[in-house]
Formats: structure tokens, C-alpha cells, sequence
């Protein structure tokens, strides 16, 4: 698609910019075909995007894209049309704003909740600067229950510095959103009552809406109206849009086409065993309830809510929030497992401290996508969970070697009675479902190398698997035993082993992770330690495997420096 | 204090009940006085703690105490009133509820904001086993700004199992409260609009007041009232109280009375440096801002408040909505400090990493309470921070050896232009301000000896001195290292030192803090390091020198690896 120039754009009749919407959801369905990213809020969101570049003056205004998921139409109408087909590649395009890409990209986005607090900063340092321009935050509903929006909410009266928050309602996180404010939201639609628009006011923000956000006729004259607001007082929008909006089989399964990847299925999944074994749990013993944060589908639980509704919490977007329920459902005897991607665990910090682990009570964090996940880029790599989890007292930290070692550390969670971390990728393989100990190493190949590799998961391990075999096929060896605890180390194994040279291998940055611990633990041993992992930095989008490599876990550095050891004896 | 028994209470007639409150106040204000601990809240509470110990049957029922510091007069009802001349004390009761201390603790707390997640968790549970007894959240008006509170407050609805909020309003955090939640509250104490009831109708709760919570004849009748309409449904019961209830002079000067140390202040006090510092960076430099999340007195900020208000945000207890809107004051061009103890500073994890750090903004984290802090306990000893900040890329991390020192980096931080966190402890001394270089170690001491100790921060730096004195004594030295960046490490001079151990003291957990970094940077030379920090555990409260000791900060065993060291040569 070709770039589309602000002069264009402002000149348009309204006729004109609906073709434009329509060209524009063509580009947006064909690309995400193509480079996979998020459909159904991108579809959702073409009109009213259009709207705000015909009304508002962006980069002098500036807009927050809340999670920025939604951004596609924003990238293509700020000079990145040509540059759209690159999306998500490496080295191309990000799938959220970022400041470094654009200055029509004026904050930084990933996880949900923050654009009502940036727009606030950016708003609050426009007025000590003595500046002049608008400042929207546009954020979803399923974002709207998260506590940081309702913190920055609070924070509207205080800070007065006026800002538009557009309220995208399309009754949707990734999962149907639920709830207090879900009811507050339904019953504005239904016909606004004052005491819910006296409630806005109270948080010093005049509403006004309901808008339909996927009609220009009526978004447009609503945004100009709103812009003019602006000028004496906070503003929230509530726009009501469509996800999928314009492609019937988005509309119809929003929650299935909120993400999309072109890539075919060719591995096992994680979530799918992480569903399967909670159901089989369940089952068994009643005091298993599983918990998520609005992603029941990408996390396997599915099943899961159908067959056990009553055990089941999705609590919206409220990592923190879920956190404590399962500390306290763990404090009244049951089970609780809390499902959740590892870098939106990160929300949740403190919680797990403070809550979980200080009580020392049985919750299982089961942290999905961890490691590099790939396209989403820097917000969504798992690569901080082994730093941020491996330092926390009373909690035990295992990455599963494969699904089979999934499901048997499943199986055996629900007794173990203490704070317990998964960490595991999407994709793997299938593998075993074998007896282990909790806290044990597993040998995988023992030799009489002086050289002992410590690989802990499933992509640490296959690579350790294809330097080895590089290294038999070079005259030498070495030992590998799969670290499936980062936590309690498994100091018994590192005591008794007798190679000279260990080497370890994490899906994670070298930082506090487990080649810290390991080294922590064999300092004064005489044995050196050599550790392989993420450098100090945020990874962008890319392909998972080309981002490992050049982030730190690359084949050839590994073999180099086990020739090395190898050659030193 | 005797023990009251549940059957006197019982029994009591409400005059009776009545002289007990002040009984219990004297006790309180008593043991205060000569343990320290929180005062203004816990004579603000006494009443209305007596009501529900009353009218509810602890420890069947359920009460979730949010922060916690409010707990003194349940723990004085629940027997442990002999106990409680041993307040705070090593080895005593805690100023907190906490689980192990007691059956009548259900659910342990210390950081704002839990209380309605937990008490839902504890509801759901409840239900799920079919069990009856009824639970309640106790939350002041501080806490309830909380996104965590509103998260909670989201899932009443979801979650269908019946709790008690009661809403403790004393118009204070540890400062006073504002914002959009205080408006509303605030509008129901002028007399409760149909509209603010319907608010929390729509969440699901049935709302009750406003009762005044300092007289039992008010709050006995209102909560057996809620406890009746708990069968049906869940309740909000908003009790307005009076911090420091009963005694003038913290009646006046609630901020001042909120928490009470009976030591006298024998050194200086970093807050106050700070305070100073940002003072004079902002007479001369426009672009700096001072962001708390509730705690001005006691971070420091209260003098630039008075001079700088415009500039100057209180946002109330909302630890992340603070980080993020500083994030974006710095994407603007503003240079925002944000002043918070360490352990509150956890709640903002996720947006230290995902906005200012991932966006490389220059935002300066002045992280207060660092190390181990004392009387409060678990939830309070800043003994993570290291370990959690670290491993951020593009945060620098900076550990100032006296206050001096600590002044001269906040001078050098408004051009500094990327992250920085600089932590340290309440007190110190004051040492002089001289010239640094970010990223540089100091070398304060050297000698030929074998030996190098590098340690980080006033305390352990006086440690290293008199373990030091004692080699001296002894007839061996070693040199000594003020090593106050753990990131970046001073790498030039690690690797130019010709000693052959290395020696690492920190006050801080051991995993993931500067021991590690040292020692992975140091791998492969052939030095060998040994690191002295806290073990893997949570510190429980007592005197901070006497933890220290215990948890790994041993001067005696600091001294037997040097004296180890050095006949080893």
C-alpha cells in the first residue's frame, strides 16, 4: 500500500475516507495473512483510527495505543505503508508503537493498562513546558479493568492536565470481558444513566458517548466535538466497535482470531498439555482450581472451564489481583494453579513475593511463552522469568525438558505443598511422562569428557543435542545432564560429578539466571563455570531461532568453547 | 496487658466495652511508645475492632487486615495480649498479622491493597468446601486507591462468593488522600448520593453507611446488620474513623504520629538529602519533577512539595501508575525522580522493565528503606531490590557509601540521561560530596595483601572496616573497595586489580545481586570470589544489626574467610 500524506487525508470526502477504510482492512487482513499479528482489534479499530488522523494533528498531538496492539492503522497512515509488509519481520516493523520506529509513535506499549498514565505524563509535561497540543489514550475495555488504569483514573483529578481517553468497548480482552466495570460499560450502552456518567465526573473526566466506532459519520463529528472539550477539561470517549469488523469470520470468533500466526502447527503445545493434565488433576482431587488473567484460550485452559466452571477463574486483566485469590485460595486449603505468560507475570512481582511466597503457600505459577517467543518483540520475549523468579525464598523453579516432563511436574505439583514456577515455551515436543524428584537433574549422556553441559528446557537442550553431536563428529564429547531445576539446584548431582569444565545453557539473560546460581554454587569447587544465555539487552521482534542466536545461544560460539575445553584437557 | 477471653467479651455490656477501648488505647500508645510501631492508625481502629470481635466469631470467621498496620488491638483480643509488651521486638509479635502467628491471622499482609483479593480467595474457598463462616476485608481509604483494590473490587461479581469490605475512612494514606476515589468517598460522607450506591452496586456490593467507627453504639448495630445481609450478599460498610483517636497530639498530626520510632535519630537521614538535593536540582533545573506514591514525610519530599508544587505529584498508594506516568514525564523531556521504599517498589516491577527501562527513559528511582530495615519485618526489608533491578537492561544501579556520596549522585543524575536506581538506607553518615564518575568502583584502601573486598553501601562498607581493623590488628591486611555501581560493574577496575580473591559484601539477598556479577565477570581469570549477603530466606523483624548478623552479614565469619584467605596466600 502506498503512503497516504496528511494533506490527502484532511482534503478526503467522508466517502472517500470509507474506501480508504476499506483499502485499509484489505492491507491489514492480507499482511496479517501473510507476517501473522493481532486481526480481529486491528479490523475493529479501522474507522475509528482513520477518524483520529483526519481530526487530530498527529505528531504534534499525541496518542497512546493502550497494549498498542490495535496500532496497524496507525502505522499506515504515519509514513509506513510501504514499510507495512515488513510487520513483525525482523528487522522490520514492529506490531506496537515504539518510540525509536516513529515520532508519530510517542510511547511505548506491550502490556496493558499504562496509556491512561503516559497520556497523563505526557499531558502533565506539555503544561510545564508551556506547550499546545491534545493527548489521547486509547484504551480497550478488557484494559479498562486493569488497576493500573484505575490508579492513573484516580490520578485525573489530581494532575489537571487534560486528556482524551478513548474507551474502545468491543466487550472483549482476548476473552469476552466480565465484571464490575464490564457492568458499569453495558449499562452506558444501554442508554447511559447519569449515576455512571456522574461516576466519570467524580474522576474529573466528562463522558460523553455511546459512540459507534466503526461509523466516520458519526466518530468523526464526536472526536472534533471531543477535541473541542479538550480545551477546558478531560474527556473520555466511549466508542463501541466491532472486533473483526468487516470479515464475517472475525466477527464471528473474535477471541480465536484476536492473534493470529500464519506459521502451521508442526510441534506439540505446551497449553494444550497444561489443559489436559489440569483436567485429569481436577478430577482427581477436588481441591484443584485454575486461574487466568483474560487468556484462557492461548493458555489450553479451555477445557478446562468447561468441564470444571466452578473451579475456574478468568478475572480479566488483573495479574495482580489473580495472584492474590490463588495465595488465599492456597491459604484455605485448595490448589490453585495461575496460568500466564511469563512476561505479564512481571505485573505480578510483588505478589508472588509478598503474598505466595513470604506465606510459603501451594500455588503453582504455570508461566507460559517463556524464552524468546518471537514476532512480539520486546514486551512479550519471557526472557526475564529465571532472573526475577530464582532469588525468591521458599520457591521452587522447574523447567520441563519437554511435555512429557510438563505433564509429570503437573501431576506432581498438587502434593508438593510449596510455591511452585513452571517455566515452558509454546511449541515442543511431545516426550515421556516419567517419574522424577523434585529438585533432581536428570543425566542424559554421561562420558568421560571433562566437560559436563548443564541445558535447562526444551531449546537449551536441543541445541546442547546439536553441539554435541558436532563435537562426537569431531573426535570428543561431552556430558549432559538436563537442569530441570533452576531451583533448588540440584547440589547433590553438581557435587558428585566430576568434570572440570561445566557449561550452561538458558533460554533467559545471563543475569541472575541459572548459570548464576550454578557458578554461585561451585564457586571454590576448582571446577569452571562457562555460561551461555541472553545478553544485557531487550530483544526485538524476530524469528525465534535467528533471535537465540544472535541474543547469546548461538550453535557455534557454544562449540567453539567446548572445543576449547576440550583442546585445554 | 491480661488476655480477654471470647466469653467476656461476650458478655460485656457496651459501657463496659467501652472503658476496654480505652484500656486497650493506653496499651497501645504504651507499647508504641517503647517498641515503636503505627500508632495514629491503630487508635484510629480500636472501637471498631472491638465491634467486630463482638459481633464476629474469630477465628471461624475470617478478617483480612489490608497493610496491616492496623492489626494491634485484634492481636490484643485474640490472646496474645501478655505478649504484646514484645511488639516488633526479635523473636516477639509482629507488627503485622502474619499466618504462623497465629490462627486468628488467616492471611498475612504488609503492602497495600490486598485485602479484597484475599478475602475473595479465602470466600471462594470457603464455598468450593462448603464450609460457612464469614469473611471480611478491612481496608483504609489509602489503600483503597489501590489498583490491586480495584482489580479485587472487579471480580466481586465474577467470583459469586460473599465478602465484607469495610471501608476504614480516615482521609489518610500516610499522607492525606485525593483523587477521583476520595471525591466519591467523600461525596457519600456529605450524605450518600443515590448515584456513589449505585456504584458499588454495580460491582456487585451492597452498600452500607456511613457509620462512625470510634462509637461502638453506631457500629455493633451496623455490623450485625451487614453481617445478616452477608447470607444474601456481599457488603460494603463504610466506617469513618479517626486516626489517633483518643490522643490529641496524633489526632492533629496524623502524618507525623502514622508510624512512631521511640530510637533517637543519632545520625543523619538520606530522606533528608534527598529532600535537599531535589531542591536545589530544581531551582536550577526546570525539567525536574518529584513523583511519591503516598509517602512524602517520610521519603524526604516534604519541603519540595511546599517550594515546588506544581511540580510535585502525590499519586496516592499507586506504585505502578507512578512509574509509568514518570516514564512518560521523561519521554516528554522531563527529568522525574520517584521516591519509594524498595519493597513497595516491587508493585512497579513490571513497568521499571517494560516503560522506562525497555524505552531507555531517564527516570531516577530513589529507592529508600534498602536492606534490611528492622521492626517490620518480612514484607518490609528491602533485601531484593538488587536482585530484582540487576539483570534490567539499560538500568544503571547505584549504591552510594554515604550520604556525601548519595548527594553527589542525585547531582550528577538530571544529566545523566538514562535509567538509574540508586538505593540506600534510612539512615547513614554524612561524608563529604565528592567528584565520580557513574559506573566507577572506588579504591579506598590498598595494600599488597591477596585480598580485595568490594562491598556496596554504608553498612557493609563499615562492616569491611572493622573486619578490616581486625586483620590490621592481627598482622594481615586486605584492600578495600567501594563498589557503588552493581551495574555497570566497574569492569576496567576488576580487571586491572592484581588481587587474586576476591571478596563481595552486600546487603541484600546473595542470588542475583553484586556477589553474582562480580563473579561471572570474573570467571575464567582465575580469581577466586567469595561473596558474603543474605541467605535464601525472608528476614523476620528485629534489630537490623543483630539480622544482619544472622542472615549472613557475620563480621566473624566475614573475618575467618579473610584470616582463611590470607594463610592460603
Amino acid at each position: 500500500m502506498r503512503n497516504i500524506s496528511r494533506a490527502e487525508l484532511k482534503n478526503a470526502s467522508v466517502p472517500q475516507l470509507k474506501t480508504l477504510c476499506d483499502a485499509l482492512r484489505e492491507e491489514i487482513f492480507r499482511t496479517v495473512s501473510e507476517c501473522g499479528g493481532h486481526l480481529a482489534s486491528n479490523l475493529g479499530t479501522v474507522e475509528l483510527t482513520v477518524a483520529l488522523h483526519r481530526v487530530f494533528d498527529f505528531p504534534r498531538d499525541k496518542i497512546v495505543f493502550d497494549v498498542g496492539h490495535q496500532c496497524y492503522t496507525h502505522k499506515l497512515l504515519s509514513g509506513r505503508a510501504e514499510l507495512f509488509h515488513t510487520l513483525r519481520k525482523e528487522g522490520g516493523l514492529s506490531g506496537f508503537p515504539k518510540r525509536e520506529e516513529s515520532e508519530y509513535d510517542c510511547y511505548g506499549t506491550g502490556h496493558a493498562g499504562t496509556a491512561v498514565s503516559a497520556a497523563l505524563g505526557i499531558a502533565k509535561a506539555r503544561d510545564l513546558k508551556g506547550e499546545d497540543f491534545n493527548v489521547i489514550a486509547l484504551v480497550g475495555d478488557g484494559a479498562f479493568q486493569n488497576g493500573l488504569i484505575f490508579e492513573a483514573m484516580n490520578s485525573v483529578r489530581l494532575l489537571r492536565s487534560n486528556i482524551l481517553i478513548l474507551l474502545n468497548d468491543n466487550g472483549m480482552s482476548i476473552s469476552p470481558t466480565q465484571g464490575g466495570t464490564h457492568e458499569i460499560l453495558s449499562e452506558l450502552k444501554d442508554g447511559a444513566p447519569e449515576d455512571d456518567v456522574r461516576l466519570f465526573e467524580r474522576f474529573g473526566l466528562r463522558y460523553s458517548g455511546v459512540v459507534n466506532g466503526n461509523d466516520l459519520d458519526e466518530l468523526l463529528p464526536a472526536l472534533e466535538n471531543a477535541r473541542a472539550a479538550l480545551r477546558h477539561e478531560s474527556v473520555i470517549l466511549h466508542v463501541v466497535t466491532k472486533k473483526g469488523q468487516g470479515y464475517p469470520f472475525s466477527e464471528n470468533a473474535p477471541a480465536e482470531t484476536h492473534g493470529f500466526d500464519p506459521r502451521p502447527v508442526t510441534r506439540a503445545e505446551y497449553p494444550s498439555a497444561l489443559g489436559e493434565e489440569l483436567i485429569g488433576l481436577a478430577e482427581k482431587d477436588e481441591r484443584v482450581v485454575a486461574i487466568t488473567a483474560a487468556m484462557t484460550d492461548s493458555l489450553g485452559l479451555r477445557g478446562f472451564f468447561e468441564k470444571f466452571p466452578q473451579r475456574a477463574f478468568d478475572v480479566g486483566i488483573c495479574e495482580e489481583h489473580a495472584s492474590v485469590l490463588a495465595a488465599a485460595l492456597a491459604a484455605e486449603g485448595m490448589r490453585p494453579y495461575y496460568a500466564i505468560y511469563s512476561t505479564f507475570l512481571q505485573r505480578a512481582f510483588d505478589e508472588i513475593v509478598h503474598d505466595v511466597c513470604a506465606q510459603n503457600l501451594p500455588v503453582t505459577f504455570c508461566v507460559d511463552r517463556a524464552g524468546i517467543t518471537g514476532a512480539d518483540g520486546e514486551t512479550h520475549q519471557g526472557i526475564f522469568d529465571l532472573s526475577y523468579l530464582s532469588f525468591i525464598p521458599n520457591l521452587t523453579v522447574a523447567i520441563p525438558k519437554d511435555i512429557g516432563e510438563f505433564r509429570a511436574m503437573i501431576r506432581a505439583s498438587a502434593d508438593y505443598g510449596k510455591p511452585l514456577a513452571i517455566r515452558y515455551p509454546r511449541m515442543g515436543t511431545e516426550g515421556s511422562v516419567a517419574p522424577f524428584e523434585m529438585g533432581t537433574f536428570e543425566v542424559l549422556h554421561s562420558t568421560t569428557s571433562d566437560i559436563l553441559i548443564l541445558a535447562a528446557g526444551e531449546r537449551c537442550l536441543e541445541i546442547a543435542e546439536k553441539v554435541l553431536r558436532r563435537a562426537q563428529r569431531n573426535g570428543f564429547d561431552a556430558s549432559l545432564v538436563n537442569a530441570r531445576f533452576l531451583k533448588p539446584l540440584d547440589t547433590k548431582l553438581l557435587s558428585s560429578r566430576p568434570e572440570k569444565y561445566v557449561v550452561t545453557l538458558e533460554d533467559n539473560v545471563l543475569a541472575g539466571g541459572l548459570g548464576d546460581a550454578v557458578a554461585r554454587f561451585l564457586r571454590g569447587s576448582g571446577k569452571e563455570v562457562y555460561s551461555f544465555g541472553y545478553r544485557d539487552a531487550f530483544i526485538p521482534h524476530g524469528e525465534i531461532c535467528s533471535l537465540a542466536c544472535k541474543y547469546g545461544l548461538d550453535p557455534d560460539e557454544i562449540y567453539a568453547c567446548l572445543k576449547e575445553l576440550h583442546a585445554r584437557g
